[in-house]
C-alpha cells in the first residue's frame, strides 16, 4: 500500500498533466460506463464530510474521496477544506494508495474541467481571460488555461481591494498580466474567456453584459442557492453544457435557469458527448456556458493518474539505482 | 496523523479491553446520540463494499469504515474480507488516524458484542459453551466471553470434519477444553450459553431443542436472506434483544421472525437500554435471544479505542525515554 502526502502529490502534479485523463473519463461518464453511488454526507456541529465514490466498469481502480468543509477552522489558522482519497483494486478490494491530498487534488480537478470546457468551447481567439473572483479557483483555472490558449492576460473582478492586489502579484509571477477590473461590464467587454469563480448567491453577470463571441465558464455554483449567471444568459446561449446533466438538475446554473424557467433541459448538452464528438462551439459569434458542478469521475481519473505517476516514478528510480550498480 | 498497520493495532489490542467503550457506545446509540447516515454501498464484478460512518454527538472523533468482500480472493491466496478505518476530529475534521486493520476490527467488536450480550443475558452457571461453526467468530467469540464467565469448556457443531479438527486444536491451545458434538441436539442439551456463527440460510436451530435456561448469541445472520435460529425460537424466548431495533427490522433473526409472523417489534429490546438499566435475565430458567446484525457504533468505539491506546502507548515510550536521559 502506497501513501502519498501532499508534496509528493504536489511534486507528481507538477510533472503529468492529467487533462486527458479526466477528458476521458467524462466520455466513459456520458456513455454510462460509471459507477457512482449517491454522495454520502455526514453533518457535524462544525462542519460537515461527503463522501464521493465510484469507478469505470473494467477499470484497475475504485477510488473514494472523504472531502471536508469546517467553515469556522480559520480561527485555528487551519484551512477550511480538507480531504483524503484512497484508491482500491476492482479484482480484490486490496487498498492500492491513500492520497493526503488535503483537497488539493479536487481544486486541481476542478480547474482542469475548466481547461476541458476551454479547450471544446471558448472562442479561437481569446482577447483576455475574465475571471470573476479571487480565490483557489480563480488562481487556477488560468494557469491550467495555459495548455489550451496562448492568451495570458488576465482581466479579475472582486470585492476585496486587497485581495485582489495579492491575486494580481501571485498571478503576474505566474507569467500572465493581470488587470484589476473596476467594474464586471468591463470586464465583459474585453474578456471573451470568462470563468465565475465565487460562491455567489445572487446573480453577478447579467444577459445584457454578454457579448456575441463569449465563453463562460460557471465554477461556484456547486449547490441549489448558488448563483453567479443570471438565468437569462442560458436563455441568450447558443451552447449550454453541463458536466453531469442528472447532477445539474439538481444544483448549479442549470438547475437555476430551470427553475426561473429559462431553460429546458433537452437543451443542454453534457461534456462528455462534447468531447466524444469533437464538436463544441462551431462559430467564432457563438455564446457558450460551461456548467461544471464536479462529477465524482474527475476524482476517480485524477487519483488513479497521481498513483500511476508515483509507481512509474519508482519504478524509474529504482532502474536508475539499478543502472548504477550494473 | 497516525498510521496503523494491522500487526500494531494487534499488538495494542492484547493491551486494552474495548468491552466498557462498546458498552457505552450501545447506550449512546439507544439514546439517540449517535448520526449514522445510510451505509453506502458499491457493487463490482467482483465483490462489494461497505462504507460505514458516523459519531457520537459531543464527542471527539467521526469515524469511516470502508469494508470490503471479495468472494474469488481465495483464488489469489488473498482474504475475502478487507478493511480500513478512519478517525477524523469533530471539532475540525482533521484526518487523525488511519487504521490500516484488513477488517479484524470488525470481526473484534462483533465478538465483544457478542460478550456483552451475554454479560447481561447469560445464564449465571454456564455449563458450557455452544459454539455453532467454525470460523473467525467461533473462535473470537469464547476467547471474548473469558471475561464474562468461569467456563472454559466449549462444545462444537459444525458440518465439516476436518475444520472441526482444527478449530479444536486451535481453541485448547487458547486454554479450552473443546467437545466436537455429534449432532446441535448433544449441543443444546449439555450448553446454555449459545453462539450461533455460520452464514446459514435454513434454520440450524430448532425450538424444541432449546432448554430452559439457554442463552443464544446470534451472529451470523446480518442480511435478509441469511438465518440460523427457526422463529419459533424468538416465539418462545423470554427476552428477544436485538443490537439495533431499526436494522433488526430489515435484516437477521429478528427480521425473519417478525416476517413469519412468529414476532412483534414491541417485543424486542434494545442492547443499550438493556445496558443502562442493567436489567437483562431476571431468572435462570429464562430463554434468551440476542440478534447482532452489527452496527456502526462498535466501530466507531473500537476505533477510538486503538487510537487513544496507541497515542498513550507513544507518551508512555515518551516518558520513559525522559526517565533514561534525566
Amino acid at each position: 500500500m502506497k501513501l502519498l502526502h501532499r508534496q509528493q502529490i504536489e511534486s507528481i502534479l507538477a510533472t503529468i498533466d492529467p487533462l486527458a485523463a479526466i477528458e476521458t473519463g467524462f466520455v466513459q461518464y456520458s456513455q454510462g460506463k460509471v459507477i457512482v453511488p449517491p454522495v454520502g454526507e455526514l453533518l457535524l456541529d462544525k462542519g460537515e464530510m461527503h463522501v464521493k465514490y465510484g469507478y469505470v466498469k473494467g477499470d484497475d481502480f475504485y477510488v473514494i474521496k472523504l472531502a471536508s468543509g469546517f467553515y469556522q477552522n480559520h480561527e485555528l489558522d487551519l484551512p477550511s477544506s480538507n480531504g483524503v482519497m484512497l484508491l482500491f483494486s476492482q479484482k480484490t478490494g486490496q487498498l492500492v494508495c491513500i492520497l493526503l491530498d488535503e483537497g488539493h487534488l479536487t481544486d486541481i480537478r476542478t480547474a482542469i474541467a475548466g481547461a476541458i470546457s476551454a479547450k471544446y468551447l471558448a472562442p479561437k481567439r481569446v482577447s483576455a481571460i475574465g475571471i470573476i473572483g479571487t480565490g483557489i479557483q480563480a488562481k487556477l483555472q488560468p494557469q491550467y488555461l495555459k495548455t489550451i490558449t496562448d492568451c495570458r492576460h488576465i482581466l479579475v473582478w472582486g470585492r476585496n481591494a486587497k485581495k485582489l492586489t495579492i491575486y494580481q502579484q501571485k498571478m503576474q509571477q505566474q507569467g500572465f498580466t493581470v488587470t484589476i477590473s473596476d467594474s464586471i461590464t468591463e470586464l465583459t467587454d474585453k474578456a471573451n474567456l470568462i470563468v465565475t469563480t465565487t460562491p455567489s448567491t445572487e446573480p453577478l453577470l447579467k444577459a445584457a453584459y454578454i457579448k456575441p463571441g463569449t465563453h463562460i465558464t460557471a465554477v461556484g455554483s456547486d449547490t441549489a442557492y448558488k448563483q453567479e449567471l443570471a438565468s437569462e444568459i442560458l436563455l441568450i446561449a447558443d451552447l449550454v453544457v453541463a458536466d453531469s446533466i442528472s447532477q445539474c438538475l439538481k444544483r448549479g446554473e442549470i438547475y437555476q435557469a430551470i427553475t426561473n424557467r429559462q431553460l429546458e433541459i433537452t437543451q443542454v448538452l453534457e461534456l462528455g458527448n462534447i468531447i466524444n464528438d469533437g464538436i463544441g462551439r462551431t462559430h467564432e459569434e457563438q455564446i457558450t456556458v460551461a456548467d461544471l458542478t464536479g462529477v465524482a469521475i474527475q476524482d476517480i481519473k485524477i487519483a488513479e493518474a497521481i498513483y500511476l505517476a508515483a509507481e512509474n516514478n519508482c519504478s524509474m528510480k529504482f532502474k536508475g539505482l539499478n543502472k548504477n550498480y550494473s
